[in-house]
């Protein structure tokens, strides 16, 4: 069984807990000689019809199950999301999403930028805050100058609403900043394959 | 006495209570006869010039003297913490700053990007992110759409940070955006002449 989950910029596939990514801009990489079909969702229609071109496609899409209020949550997140029965799922790409989890029901999230966005946007705002972010700052101690002003200001106010959100919740992170946001709390989990954890997941009550 | 301060887009004045502002663009309006001198602070280089040729101006740039260890603080961010003792001041602009000040002395600060920056930061991510922000969310429910999931992550963690920074302190908010962030604060105020008041200061240790 291969999986595959087809972002906006790679292929991200996994095969007996063998992970690898391929960009979405060309035909993707299979690194293993496999006739097994492949499980894929998609946010990326061209990508998905050429994985279609070159694999037979099980598209998981139609068969998520969340149960959730939230109008317009993203086939990622949700899929993320039925990985985790209770507890607050942080994937930090280039947004950063933050989603509850309680008893199996999906209780809403929320969306920040993903963290190398706001460099490029306090440069614009002006060319005293054009500078780069200090990621070693620690969110305990107000910042003495402007480049771990604006650091603060960008890690510190997530920092203290993934605390809140959860309330003593399990925190688990995903993505590719994911491991740098875990460091600032003592419990957090890092899980890479949450996506695919959830894909496994719809595909056993399938 | 007339007080101006002059910014990145405007002169901003004060005479005898009254507010006004000017463009920097151009020649600034003088709403009020007075041969006063102009007493000025200034980011903006240019605009300073065509201040002078125009009124005696004496440039309180020199005079500010606040207690704080934080290096290159703006002059304007200097001169409000001048006019508080004790508090968290936010100014909510282009760029939101927020300063500490305890006993006199400014304990630092954080810069976070201004509220409709994030609204091209979000559009600039993804198409679907690009929305219009509702400024009417409430930071106490998680969301359940898209629109007040970018909202709320916007502001939820501007307002959980300034809470935790302020730790009971009063906060008093200036700038554009200042009366609207001053709502979600029960003991909040508003003060939209905190900067004049901090150059009135200076000009009396003068």
């Amino acid at each position: 069984m291969i999986l595959c989950e087809i972002g906006n910029t790679h292929y991200h596939f996994m095969h007996r807990g063998s992970i690898w990514r391929s960009p979405v801009g060309k035909k993707p990489e299979f690194k293993i000689e496999s006739d097994d079909p492949v499980y894929a969702i998609s946010v990326n229609d061209p990508a998905m019809r050429r994985l279609r071109s070159l694999k037979p496609v099980i598209n998981l899409a139609e068969h998520i199950d969340l149960d959730t209020n939230y109008r317009g949550l993203g086939i990622d997140r949700a899929v993320a999301c039925m990985a985790i029965e209770d507890g607050v799922i942080v994937d930090a790409g280039s947004a950063i999403t933050v989603d509850v989890m309680q008893n199996g029901v999906h209780l809403g999230g929320f969306i920040y930028p993903g963290l190398m966005k706001f460099q490029q946007m306090y440069g614009a705002i002006s060319p005293v805050l054009q500078k780069a972010l200090n990621f070693a700052i620690e969110v305990e101690h107000l910042p003495q100058n402007t480049g771990d002003a604006i650091s603060y200001g960008v890690i510190a106010p997530l920092i203290h609403t993934i605390e809140k959100t959860a309330r003593g919740k399990r925190i688990v992170f995903a993505g590719g900043d994911g491991g740098y946001l875990a460091r600032f709390f003592e419990d957090a989990m890092v899980d890479q394959t949450l996506i695919f954890k959830g894909m496994e997941k719809i595909i056993k009550e399938l």
